[in-house]
Formats: C-alpha cells, sequence, structure tokens
C-alpha cells in the first residue's frame, strides 16, 4: 500500500505552489461557503506516521476553512471521564453538524494500531476492532457525512531525520523515539489496518510526507472535492433510490401477552415493598463496583411509563440516577446524526440512566410519521443493535421494557385522563392522533422487538393492562438482570 | 433560626392531606404548564438535614410536576472531571433552561457547610464563600430565576430516631452518623450560613422535617408560589424599570495607543520565530504541571484577530488547545443566562482554550445593538469580573487582547477583503453596518476596558494596524504571563 508513496519523491516547486495557493482557497473557501447548507458533513481524519507534518497540516487546513464552519478536534490519551464511557464515546462528543467540517487530529485508528504494535492485543481482537470501524464509517457515510482519511506516510531514513529536525525544537512527543524503533512493525499494523478499512465509503488517501507543499496540496484537493460532491450524488442523507427491504416479518410477540395478568392490592404493597427494598440495596452495590444500568422505557401512550419508572426510582437515592425524557429533538441535535443525542446521555459509570422514551423512537414514530425516510429507519435496526452492543461491551446493563396495554384499556385510560385535573395535561391531541394509527405502530412495534432483541439486551414485555401487575414485572425483571450483572 | 420550625410539632392528618392534595396537584400543574412561556425558570434548592426525607421530597415534587418540564441534579462527591474546574462549572451545568424547573438534591451550600464543620475550612474563607454564593444567586434572580431554597429541618431526637429507621433499609449514606455525632455544630454552622444568604431575592424556607405530609404539602406551596410570581412582578428578565447607572467614564484609553508602531519583515521572522519556540515549550510545562490558561480575542474588524490567533496555535501541538469562535448563540443558549454557553467551554486542567470573541459580546455587540437592556449589559460587568475571578481562583492565567486599528486601516482591510478572493467571504453587509456604529462601539469598548481590567485578568491593549507588530506584542505578553505563571 505504500509503494505507490516511496516509489518516487512527490515534491512541488515553491514557485509551482505559490501558483496554485489562490485558486485552491478561494475554491475551498466558496465550496466551504456553500456547504454550510448541505445535509451532511465532512471529517478529516488526519493520520499517519510521527514527524510526518499532521500539527502543520491540521494548522493549515483551519488557515484555509472558514473558522465559523469548521472545528478541530485532537485525541489526547483517555481521560478518566472517556475511560469511564464506551469507548467512541470521545469521538461521538466530536463530530461535527450538518454543514460543518470537523478535523480530527488522532481518530479511531489510533488505539488499535498502537495496542496491536504494542502486542498488548491480539490479533483477532484487532481484527475485531477494525470491523467496528467500519461499521461506525459506514453508519456515518449513510446518514450524509463524507470522511476524508489521509495517511501522512514517511519511509524510514525521512521519519529518523525529521525526529532528529524536530527534537531540538521540543516539538517531540514522549513515545515518538520509542515508537520508531518499531518502524517495520508499526508500518505492517497501519497497512493491515487500512486495508481491512478500504472502503468506497470511506477510502483512504496515502499521501508521501517527504515534501510539505506536496501533502498540503494534496490534503487540500482531497478536501476540496468532499465539499463539493460530484453531480447526481447530492443530498445523499436524503437518497430518493429506491431501497428494497430485506425484513420478513416474525411471528408476532404481542399477541401471546395475557394482557387478563392482575395482581391484588395486598401481594402488590408486599411485593412492592420487598422488590423496592432489594433494588435499593442493589443500586448501592453496582455503585460499589462502578457498574453502570441503562433502562429504557417504551410502550403505548397511557401505558403507564411514568408512574413504573417512579416506582423504580423511589427505590433509589437521587444521587445513583437519572431520568431523561425524549421529546423532539433541539435544533442542535437535528443537525447531527440521530443517535448523537443519546451518546451524549450515555452515563459514566456506576450510575443508572432511565429513559422515559429513547432512540426507538427513529422505528416507531419516525417511521410512522415519516419524518425518517424508509431506508434510514430501516437501517437503524442495524445502528441501535450496534449501539447496544457497543454499551455492553463496555459492561453496561441494558434493559428495555415495552409496556403494552389493549386499545381498549388505552381508550379508558385516555377518558380518565380527561376526568382528573391533573391528568388532563397529560393528554393531547397528539395522543388521539396517534390512536388512529394503531395498525401502522403495531406492525413498527412488532418489527422493533423481532429486530432489536439480542441476547446482551432483550426486551421485557409488560403486560400492562393492570398497572400493579406491570410495576412489579419490571421491578422483578430490573432486580433478577442486576444479580446476575453483579452475580449477587 | 430553627426556634419556630422546633416550637411546635407541625403535622397535617392524613385526612386533611387527602384533601388538600388534589387541589394542589392540579395548581402545581397549571401553573409548571403556563411556566413554560416564563422568561425566566425556577430553581428548587432542596437541603437540610440527613434523613430528613430530601430523597423523598425530590421524588414527590417530581411526581407532581410535568415530567417534560422539569430536571433533577443531585450533587455527590466532586468527580476528578469537576475537581479540575472551577467549583461552580458542576451547578452551571445543571442550570436550566428558560420555562423550565430545576430541582437540586444538594447545591453550593453544602461543601462549604461541611467543610466548615468538619473545620477543613477557617470562618474568613467559609464567610467568603457564602458571599460568593450571594453574588450567584442574585445573578441568577436577576437574570429571571426564581430561587426556592428549603431547609428541611430535624430537632436532634428526632433525627436520631429517623437514622436508627432508614439504617436496616440500607438507605443511609456512608457520613450520616458520623455527621449525626457533630448534630450542634452541623445546625449552628448551618444556621450562620442560612442567616448570610437569606435575601429577600432568595429567601430560605425552613420546614419543620418531622412529619412527611406537612413538609410535601409546605415545599409544594411554595414551589407553587414561585411558579405563580404575585401581579406586576411577572417578566422579571427583562424589567422596565429605570435604572439608574452608577458609572463615571474613566480616562479613554485606546487613544493613548500608539498605531504607528511598525515592525520590519527579518526583525519580525526573528521574534516570531523565538517567541513561537518558547511558547511551544511553555505550553509543554504547563501540560507538565496542569496549568491551565484562557486567552480571549476582541477587537475592530479585520483587526486581524484570526490570523493573530494562528500565529499563536502554530506554536502549540494541537492537543494543547482549543479555539472556540463565538458567534451568535443558538436555542439552546439562548434558554440560558448568557454566561451558560462559556461556562460549558471553560477547560479542564492543562491545556489553552482561545476565545475568538467571547463573554464581552454582552457588553459591545449586544449593548450597542439593543439586543439586551441596559439594566442588563450594566449589570453584565460585575458578573464578568466575578466569571474571571472565579478562573482565576482556580489557578487559570486569563489573557485578554483588544486589537486596535484606525478606522482608515479598518477601511483600507474591508477594500482589501473585496479583492482578494478567498478574502472575500470575510466581509459582509453586517461588518459595513457595524462600522458606521463606530462611536457607539467606541463608547463600549471604553467602558469595557474601565470596568473589565482587574489585575488578575487584565486587558492588554494591541496596537494593530501593522498586523507583524500586532503579533509580535500578543507573542510577548502571553509568554510573558505565562513564565511569571508557571515560575520560569
Amino acid at each position: 500500500m505504500f509503494a505507490a508513496a516511496e516509489r518516487r519523491l512527490h515534491t512541488v516547486t515553491a514557485e509551482a505552489y505559490d501558483e496554485a495557493i489562490p485558486d485552491l482557497r478561494s475554491a475551498l473557501l466558496s465550496a466551504h461557503f456553500k456547504f454550510r447548507e448541505s445535509p451532511g458533513s465532512v471529517l478529516v481524519v488526519v493520520s499517519g506516521a510521527d514527524g510526518a507534518g499532521k500539527g502543520e497540516l491540521v494548522h493549515r487546513l483551519n488557515e484555509w476553512l472558514d473558522p465559523r464552519g469548521v472545528e478541530t478536534h485532537a485525541f489526547w490519551d483517555f481521560t478518566d471521564e472517556e475511560r469511564e464511557h464506551p469507548a467512541m464515546w470521545r469521538y461521538w462528543r466530536a463530530m461535527p453538524g450538518r454543514g460543518r467540517v470537523g478535523i480530527l487530529f488522532g481518530s479511531w485508528y489510533t488505539r488499535p494500531i498502537i495496542c496491536r504494535v504494542l502486542k498488548q492485543q491480539k490479533r483477532r481482537s484487532f481484527e475485531a476492532d477494525l470491523e467496528r470501524i467500519v461499521t461506525f464509517e459506514r453508519m456515518l457515510t449513510d446518514s450524509g457525512t463524507r470522511i476524508v482519511k489521509l495517511w501522512l506516510h514517511l519511509p524510514k531514513e525521512h521519519q529518523r531525520k525529521r525526529l532528529k529536525e524536530l527534537e531540538p525544537l521540543g516539538r517531540l512527543g514522549p513515545d515518538d523515539w520509542k515508537h520508531f524503533k518499531r518502524y517495520e512493525r508499526f508500518r505492517d499494523v497501519s497497512r493491515q489496518a487500512m486495508e481491512h478499512t478500504h472502503r468506497p465509503n470511506a477510502p483512504w488517501l496515502i499521501i508521501d510526507a517527504r515534501d510539505r507543499r506536496y501533502r498540503e496540496l494534496s490534503a487540500g484537493h482531497a478536501l476540496l472535492a468532499a465539499l463539493r460532491p460530484p453531480r447526481g450524488q447530492r443530498g445523499g442523507a436524503r437518497s430518493k433510490a429506491t431501497v428494497k427491504r430485506d425484513y420478513a416479518p416474525g411471528p408476532a410477540r404481542l399477541e401471546t401477552l395475557d394482557l387478563s395478568a392482575r395482581l391484588r392490592k395486598g401481594a402488590y404493597e408486599r411485593e412492592l415493598k420487598a422488590l423496592q427494598s432489594r433494588l435499593s440495596s442493589l443500586a448501592w452495590a453496582a455503585r460499589e463496583v462502578r457498574h453502570t444500568t441503562v433502562l429504557v422505557f417504551e410502550g403505548w401512550d397511557a401505558g403507564g411509563k411514568g408512574s413504573a419508572i417512579r416506582r423504580v426510582t423511589q427505590a433509589m437515592d437521587p444521587r445513583l440516577y437519572r431520568v431523561v425524557g425524549i421529546a423532539a429533538p433541539n435544533d442542535e441535535e437535528r443537525r447531527h446524526h440521530y443517535l448523537w443525542r443519546f451518546w451524549r446521555h450515555v452515563p459514566r459509570d456506576g450510575s443508572f440512566t432511565i429513559f422515559d422514551r429513547s432512540w426507538y423512537g427513529r422505528v416507531l414514530v419516525e417511521r410512522v410519521e415519516g419524518f425518517a425516510t424508509m431506508p434510514e429507519w430501516d437501517r437503524s435496526f442495524g445502528e441501535i443493535n450496534d449501539f447496544e452492543a457497543q454499551l455492553g461491551a463496555h459492561g453496561i446493563t441494558v434493559a428495555k421494557f415495552w409496556l403494552h396495554v389493549s386499545p381498549e384499556e388505552q381508550l379508558r385510560r385516555f377518558k380518565e385522563r380527561q376526568r382528573i385535573a391533573w391528568k388532563r395535561h397529560k393528554i393531547t391531541d397528539e395522543d388521539w392522533r396517534n390512536r388512529e394509527k394503531y395498525p401502522a405502530y403495531l406492525e413498527a412495534v412488532e418489527e422493533m422487538l423481532d429486530r432489536c432483541s439480542p441476547p446482551s439486551a432483550p426486551w421485557t414485555l409488560i403486560a400492562a393492562n393492570d398497572k400493579r401487575h406491570a410495576r412489579i414485572a419490571i421491578l422483578r425483571t430490573l432486580v433478577e438482570r442486576l444479580e446476575q450483572a453483579l452475580k449477587l
């Protein structure tokens, strides 16, 4: 892969550079300006050998763009805060919004490559990391992000020379010489990483980094191409292309639920007390070992989510949990991938986060109401599974509850809400409209249950016609999941 | 202060409670619903004795409000991340936006009181903390936030009883008995804190916490009163009352600047190289000791801020700094106090944050263009000084630069920008309009320089008619400030 970059020395004369720059700069600025209205974003990943001029290039790209539309993120060693989140969290925080350019100095490639070079991880785990990166980049490009992956390459002797030049200027990082001693291994591991992740949607551009002018012009033109997609590819985020759905409905699961399940008041109060007391101890025990839990509550309107959540939180010290109510996204959220706002709420180790509605809105309300196109929500099933798998891989317990009520019970509750003063605000015209779309929602729910139920993050279906039964079922499931996770 | 709460046992019978609740709940909900359109927010601070039912009350208030308009924040011990920011940062993160209710379990009172009880801080430093709290709360209420400060009080014997009841349920925190042993000292220190911070704009409500029903109804009514301000006090955030300005202009400072200062190319390049090399070492040295620097760049349009900032960043590893460009606030930012969005960018220890425009927009563009009312921008001077003092108290170096160019030089640059292709985007109709308002801006700048120049965060006026001179002056000042701060 590096042979082409090494075959000859790629240089640009000072004259040619000075002549090319004005045109390139004004083309970049004008493309960047137009790009503000784009439904996608551009991510520039700057990677390569130590001493190859990555930092300098980052400065140059910044100089060439309109500062109001670009943000640069440099990634240092993982901070304690970053370590206490799933690995990709730090990168999600750095994602540019639509119409903006993000320049990343250091990226999701850095750690897998270094760990593999230093033999801190096995080949299989390295390859699993790369596979995860492919999935991640696919998700970004699917949603309209263009990824420019630059690799600044230096042959060995040039790297040695460069490091020697930088040393007296105090510009060397603490590990640069240490890494140089492993030049060949670095080259081979990097090549593997690039070969595995060189995909049509996110190809690598390897740049001969020996000559400053050459590498700057190459990078500049690659960025320009990303800001100006060829005709016919515009609006990638909302492609109208017909996508064939690759889904055959599974067996209906909601039907199997026994909605007649009931619990008497006495038994309810006994069980509630016992389960809440157990949950309280488990929450403290989880805190002790910094175990994290994410709870998802979804269900029909008036299904009893709010009051069920309160039965959970009553058992916990308020410092141990956070309830996140999900409504329509705000303007900042709308400018990002739909999962971005949920990544923001992924908790730090040692606490509970309870989502009152969640990322499943993508395949429920957004699907049924047409806020997302079919290709968009169809690929969300995989993206959501991947998201939850990342939580699981970090050791987070993910418990998801669907509160199921019959249409008749829902109607009864709507009417009750209108009668009781302090419940009246809970019922809106939208609720009545949603009711009319029951069949469409039912289809969406069944597909969600079918496609998003991995063993590590299963849905628990709750028969919720009887609130007492529902609350106890939820608490019991949660207690069991926690006992399992904490091995208690 | 607690005598009234202890004088008699305040109780509410179950019947009276059951009768009062429906009215209270529907009044709360309807007031909360209307409050969504309010230009202010409500903060409920829940404090008081261990075992007095704070957590339970937090749950109850949540139950009574519309979950979509309320957020609860519980404060644990400071995390590493919080420790690496100025102390108030954690609370700024938790501030509710306009039209919302924030419930705080634990607050800025907790740490000063505990530290004083355990004699970890002297009386004088405790009083300084309280004074800072008064300033902070004044700032919040000035901007339309209503603060409900609840103190749940328990006489000693009742606290003992409560802790004994809670112990077998696993609901005691690790320090509860330890604190109980110091009951009298806790009571006295808390009383001092409350007496000092009991102000008309943010009074304390002490609630006899022995009876659950009594404390819940008391808190509920206090919250209701905050959600429903008495007639005539509506729209506190944008009060039309005439405020008398208490400011006599100081001597004009910009006039004293020698705008003819120039630097030849040869001397410039020599100095630039030397200063950048020094700055590079200093940036690494600062990282080493986790010293933080905040740089503020303000100045006339076309004053050369962008290119001056690049001369600073060129000298630094991209992982050591972050440039924050400040434009108009987004909708989330607009729903908060104007300082909120700057608090978001206050860096963690060990890095540089460079603000390209800043919080001074409040007393510059917002003042001149009328986006802020006179009382609003007039009180901002003090709020800004307080903000920077908090950065300073945390050990952060604050360096502020005003880039001054003559109107003639500005005109020359505007015209040049229109000529050169890649500079054209930099000049907008707004720039020309701002130019017409030169006298109003000049007055605003002079007042800002006069009122916001404490010794710990001085303005450095930069004669910027000559860009080379300006860049060297900035770099030299920065290097000097860093050498001083790092004692190098």
